[in-house]
């Protein structure tokens, strides 16, 4: 199997570019200076994502393949959780001469493949030499015809409700379990490797009149609080209304608090945001909290401030 | 002073919003899970880089806000060598949580600054943990009124004149100067540490009916290459129409080739393409050549082929 040191820097592009699937409204894609790329609303949303080795994932818990899934993911959720969809992803990737040129690949694959969940393309990309794997992409896109405006972290109101979309804590859950070297509860490790967010439904809730939207990745508690801080509200959860059911068993054999991995887990890739309180909310919807004026502490249950979860990047 | 694992991942992004000047058409900028920027054109150019600390740059050969130039002019660079204007920059940012808050924040005002040459705004950008320090950008641009379409490496015609717009070898000569820990020829060593690619000439160039265009990144021959592979021509330069008397004085000295800088070195982020032989070129671009059916060879000069020089990113 040849290496990318092997391949060369012109090799993998070209087999990239090979093995990268050509969407819509790709009027240039890979292999020039820069790409073109058409959107009809004249306005663009942007996000960037970066993952290093050893940090955000493991090369021997996690494929190529899971990596990049995971990796698209975390951004196709980011424009996602502003009401829009993705049209196109651009790739920098930085990695050591030994590696295989099969591993850039098989991560390509998985990007490509989580692209097409959402119509997405890989229009470009940057590929230079580094110690260690670090996967950087940004996706371009816009919102979509069903609303006016992006969904912002900044407009929610006082007894708006607070809405869940997908399940929290399994990615933190599944990490654990890997961590620990346990070979229980294959379905959350899964979750952990490749985040499955329910990009559609964070649409209709957009479309459904949302207040505010953010996806979850650094936590719930934590994520809430940032529409709290952006909304100047105070956010009340009921934290029996989280779904802990998936969790429960592994939590009881690790010996965890189930609720640490729901409200302080990151990477689930849900989304959290607010409706109106006459709003119907959209299937699958779970109501776990309402908008309340700014007291003391962005996130509250039962009176008590929640700030203590959630996930800094350069902490400890 | 303060490390960025004592302000924290949120504190920086704070910081750096506050440091971060916001320009024409950013709708939403930093702070959410996207930001909107308005293209006049509904057609976005994107283009990504990626930069790693002792791969290509060194903090104790170059300060934080210098680095923020270069990786910088590298994106602006590719969007306007395909006839565009680069609207906006996301920043992708991995850092060991030792590294002082005040690098994070020169850096932030070296990317801002270059920024501000071309009107452009940091709109977004995420900020990780790593051992390595690891600068990836993605910048946003799109064609400029003046054209119709971007200028890609295509188009280049047999009896076109090709064309350089601004130096090249600069760069190499001032990483080669370093690296020997000379004191000559600051000139040079300012140029690899800060590229002044001549955005507006490149415009101008492809505003002028160029053919052809592409940033010199990899070295005027590789580049070359690039136009001459992508059009299926073979283009022959004139090596002696090449400039090289700035750097003339530091090859003397340090015994090397002047050619070998101008011809192979890369990272000047000039720029070099194509215009039909009767149009007029734009002021300050020299003809280093013309082009020719494909023969043996991409580029050639006085019939030698020239491919041996240039720059691949997982080479030795």
């Amino acid at each position: 199997m040849s290496s990318l040191g092997e391949v060369g820097e012109f090799g993998l592009i070209a087999a990239i570019a090979l093995a990268t699937r050509v969407g819509a409204g790709v009027e240039i894609g890979i292999g020039d200076d820069a790409a073109l790329v058409a959107v009809s609303s004249g306005k663009v949303l942007i996000t960037t994502d970066m993952a290093v080795e050893g940090v955000h994932f493991r090369t021997d818990w996690s494929s190529a393949y899971e990596i990049g899934r995971k990796c698209a993911a975390a951004n196709l959720a980011d424009i996602a959780a502003m009401g829009g969809v993705t049209r196109a992803l651009v790739v920098a990737f930085a990695a050591p001469p030994q590696l295989s040129t099969e591993w850039a690949l098989q991560l390509t694959q998985g990007i490509n493949d989580e692209c097409a969940v959402e119509g997405a393309s890989v229009v470009g990309g940057d590929t230079v030499r580094g110690e260690i794997i670090t996967i950087s992409i940004t996706a371009i896109g816009e919102v979509s015809p069903a609303i006016s405006a992006p969904v912002t972290r900044t407009g929610a109101q006082v007894g708006d409700i607070v809405y869940l979309l997908g399940q929290t804590g399994a990615s933190a859950a599944g990490l654990e379990i890997l961590s620990r070297g346990l070979g229980i509860a294959p379905g959350l490790i899964a979750l952990h490797k490749v985040p499955k967010p329910p990009y559609e439904s964070a649409r209709e809730f957009a479309a459904l009149g949302a207040t505010s939207l953010c996806d979850v990745s650094d936590g719930l508690v934590a994520d809430l609080g940032h529409i709290a801080d952006a909304s100047g509200v105070t956010i009340d959860i009921d934290v029996d209304a989280l779904d802990i059911s998936e969790l429960f068993a592994a939590a009881h054999e690790l010996e965890v608090d189930p609720f640490e991995w729901a409200l302080g887990g990151g990477e689930d890739h849900a989304f959290t945001g607010t409706l109106p309180p006459q709003a119907v909310p959209p299937a699958g919807a779970r109501a776990i909290g309402i908008v309340c004026p700014r007291g003391e502490g962005a996130v509250v249950s039962a009176g008590i401030a929640l700030g203590h979860l959630g996930h800094d990047h350069f902490s400890a």
